[in-house]
């Protein structure tokens, strides 16, 4: 039987599961119980049901239909892992239906529509009750779907949980004990009336608790769940993950630990006169199931989401440490690189993952990846979350412009950076204009001074600015929140214009951000610039009516192509800053790299 | 008895009313039934009652205390008018109360509170009645409060209503007529599937109408309602300001005419199966007091609010044409202003307002001042909303800044220009580095292309960087929207990045803004630099993936004085916009003007 029967075949199981169970359809979202980006195996039912591999989409099925909703980013790869299924790809944009709009239409009134509470954030939950109001469609929550039968029960092939041992974020990186993490987290649910608190977002607990672990790719977090009462708190977790030495640890921090799945019950015992906090875009369905009625909710960003965001000045320090690794680590890579293309190998988009990976896990205190390598070339450069496969890939021949997008995890931070290469020597003015006006926007942040709790997303239009003047934009935010040895992706800041400005996405010192505008020429290039940089204090803060500001310090090191650049169109401030980065770069790699690696750092960093 | 006895009189008198109507309390809003920001003296009960002459404000009182909220710009003028009277002021600003957290404290338990009806937005009162609802007080709203009765029974002298004439806003000006207005507006209700729509905005009623009036001071419009049902239209409008001409024209636009104060009963006959738009901001509570229950509410911003925002391309014309009336009405002005500083007249601030009327006059088409001229010399001029009255106001003597901020109707235009000037020989570095600030980012927003249906707030940072860079800011927003002989203060665009950002605020072609940064440097200087800008496609648009673009055209035409300019502060670009604009100003006036007007303007424009 090939892949596409066998997809056809689940799908088949499905319908009769959700036939004898009475439900007119289920929704197979790509979420688990604690609404992360990168997902355990367990929860992947999505791709387990559709063949579908791409991160993000929602699949629906119906005992006659069955769709998936994706994002265009997905469009291409979905319509060939969709061949020869019966499963319909729906292209969401804007004027097509959600899935939750499809569904209210088409169900029949007083119909029932089943979905896994443990893939559903709260949130969520209460948006599609909404929807499906007007027809009285109910929507039922549980943990036994008609999927889960089929793959638990039936094909009996369901990865188990992911069992990756916890460890210590190194002591020498962590200037915060669990303890004091804990006490500030507490101080500030005092302040809003709150006296209890889960908190599912793993990267929260694994920053709270200066533990790491390894149960999904690229972000060094573990499954669990963290419940703060006024007296205590629990981690929920597999405790064979726990040696005793982290368990001591815990303890001595106040936490105790119970097994991951009686969180619900732990939930169940919270008093009905108590005050509880979540953000419930970050707490599942399944995990309130059985709180009381009568608890009073208050639903904000969590406390630990906005204190992680807020890196001390020790946590910088070691976060420009690893930049300077992962910068000697790129020279190595591009100087090889280079060489390898001069003399006439064969290189393709995939070979730059390998070679990347390769010089980063040298560096001390790597551990992975951040997140997949972006290697696009040309025409694949142009799609902003392209990804190369072994199925699909192209060779970097003859000419044009390679766009590689990558990052590691070390114990000392985590580092995500953009760069455009040229490659062959056929680069044209139309090239070095689109990289050059995407730099102009590039320094334009850079260089941006700012209020001090400004809302990140006001600040985009500093950064547009110099493309909006060419006629230019690009479809994707310009800016998000980076952890320390955490995700890649954190909140709560994001500049991006579209974002709605918030309290939460005020711009507060510590704060790590992606500077990354980019351009994109469907079928020809794409051009991403990115930096990482840190909120800091302007240089020399005066004490004036007018308030107190932040900059950006770049933190990311590593030569921008300046093959790519048409002085011409830089100007003066511009090129000064462009020469300043570079001599920064040099100055602070210089003794990390030797050889054919410092000779290109020199080489790059040439002042134009 | 001096004005202080009056007011305690008055005070006492509303207070036994209370008394006798059996209400705690009154709440005497700056309001009339067209939430207008001038108020005709009928609707000036706040100032009749407390003394208090500033142009917003809310006074309260009590069987035994009276407060009067104010912000910042009115807290030095408030002290001094209610010294001697027992209205306490209440200082408006971030952790004080306001008047209804106030009230819904302090009001006892099942408690009642008044309110002329007439006097309160719609949306307003819901937000009054949520914050009553905890202690259960009554939120009454009458158009026969205390202070009406006392005002209009006891005193019997309470101003009639105005009765200017209406006239036509002259045809030549003119290029959509009151039918074609009546059609698009009704096609936008359509479009949301509205069929009944109450405009009381004045300002929309006399766009929509093609009329003018004289009913407020600085604002040509005329008190009316407007009620557009399925197959008519109805003006409510005092008859006696129509002559027989008008009634024809408004007749054959599809407009029927009934009394004013008929519109109450016109309301209580739109059916129940009607859907009825309005905008809850700009209907007043009386307005709607009879409206049947059941009738369907659509509550959004009005359609006709939208469309006059977007000035057509030969409105924009007509108004060029009001800016080189007023350039050159300016340059006269401030030639004889140097002429006599300089022989050693003694001038004050209020000469400076006496002045620009009499040049402003003399114009064709001009019909009034736009606004209150605001001259403030050095620490006036750091008070943004400051007015020199004859009981307080400065001579020019010495040196320093004078900030002028000035405007005029006129048939073709509304103009609204902002000039800082040196006056005297002690002109210092810092006078120079700080205008030079302003200036920088004065040209930074004058200079910026944006996607066409941006959010205006969004654009505020572009013009912020230059100062924040600086550690510089300003307390007001950078731009609010500038009618068509008509409100010099109008929505729905508003350039501030506290403002937030909702799709009524997208810039689209035609709006026509002020582009108004400042600085403000309490007990010194204060330096604004404002010119109008128009919503204007790019000089070339591209077709591409990246959307359409709109620049601004700074269509204001007055020297920027360049005695105030550090150049060296500026790059090279933005000493290229101000030559370019200078040229273009003595280009566009120095056929207009002529003698010592001619030669200030030569010499005021010169290139730097």
């Amino acid at each position: 039987m090939n892949d596409k029967n066998i997809i056809n075949q689940r799908i088949s199981l499905v319908r009769q599961a959700l036939k004898t169970q009475g439900v007119d359809a289920i929704i197979v979202p790509t979420a688990d119980p604690h609404l992360s980006e990168y997902l355990p195996e367990y929860w992947q039912a999505r791709e387990w049901l559709s063949g579908f591999t791409g991160s993000a989409g929602t699949l629906v099925v119906t005992a006659d239909e069955a769709y998936l909703w994706a994002d265009s980013r997905y469009w291409v790869q979905a319509e060939a892992e969709l061949a020869d299924t019966n499963i319909k790809l729906q292209k969401l944009q804007s004027g097509v239906k959600t899935h939750v709009e499809w569904l209210a239409d088409n169900i029949p009134v007083g119909g029932c529509v089943e979905i896994n509470g443990s893939m559903l954030a709260v949130a969520e939950k209460d948006k599609i009750v909404t929807a499906f109001a007007s027809n009285n469609i109910t929507l039922m929550t549980t943990d036994d779907t008609a999927v889960d039968e089929v793959w638990g029960n039936t094909f009996k092939d369901r990865p188990a949980l992911p069992k990756a041992a916890v460890y210590r974020h190194k002591a020498e990186f962590v200037d915060t004990t669990a303890a004091q993490k804990l006490a500030k987290v507490r101080a500030q649910l005092a302040e809003i009336g709150a006296n209890y608190h889960i908190v599912s977002s793993v990267d929260d607990i694994a920053w709270l608790t200066n533990l790491r672990g390894a149960d999904v790719d690229y972000n060094p977090i573990f499954l669990a769940h963290l419940l703060i009462e006024p007296t205590k708190a629990t981690l929920f977790i597999d405790q064979s993950k726990l040696n005793q030495d982290i368990k001591n640890e815990l303890a001595e921090a106040g936490i105790g630990v119970a097994d991951y799945n009686d969180i619900e019950q732990a939930v169940s015992q919270i008093p009905t006169d108590a005050c509880l906090c979540i953000d419930a875009n970050k707490v599942a369905v399944s995990t309130l199931a059985c709180l009381q009625d009568g608890v009073n909710i208050i639903n904000q960003t969590a406390p630990s989401t906005l204190l992680k965001s807020r890196k001390s000045r020790a946590d910088i320090e070691h976060i420009k440490e690893a930049m300077r690794q992962d910068g000697a680590a790129l020279c190595q890579f591009f100087a090889e690189f280079e060489r390898k293309l001069a003399s006439g190998e064969r290189l393709s988009e995939l070979d730059v993952d390998t070679m990347l990976i390769e010089v980063r896990s040298k560096q001390p205190h790597y551990v992975s990846p951040s997140f997949p390598t972006i290697a696009g070339y040309n025409a694949n450069g142009a799609l902003p979350h392209y990804r190369a496969t072994p199925n699909s890939f192209s060779y970097l021949d003859g000419s044009g412009l390679l766009l590689i997008d990558s990052g590691a995890q070390y114990h000392n931070g985590t580092t995500d950076i953009t760069r455009v290469v040229p490659i062959g020597s056929d680069i044209t003015d139309e090239h070095k204009r689109d990289f050059t006006t995407v730099l102009k926007a590039h320094i334009a942040l850079a260089q941006a001074h700012f209020p001090n709790g400004i809302g990140a997303p006001l600040l985009d239009a500093i950064c547009r600015a110099p493309m909006w003047a060419q006629q230019m934009d690009y479809g994707h935010g310009t800016g998000h929140g980076v952890g320390y040895f955490l995700n890649v992706h954190e909140g709560p800041q994001s500049i991006g214009y579209p974002t709605p400005v918030t309290k939460d996405r005020a711009m507060k010192a510590g704060m790590i951000t992606s500077n990354e505008p980019g351009l994109y020429r469907e079928g020809q290039w794409g051009i991403r610039i990115e930096n990482l940089v840190a909120n800091v204090a302007v240089d020399t803060p005066q004490e004036t009516d007018f308030g107190d500001y932040l900059k950006f310090e770049t933190v990311t090191l590593c030569p921008i192509d300046t093959r790519l650049v048409d002085k011409a169109l830089l100007t003066a401030e511009e090129v000064n800053w462009l020469n300043n980065y570079h001599s920064s770069v040099l100055s602070e790699l210089k003794n990390r790299v030797d050889g054919e690696a410092l000779a290109w750092l020199i080489e790059r960093t040439e002042h134009i």
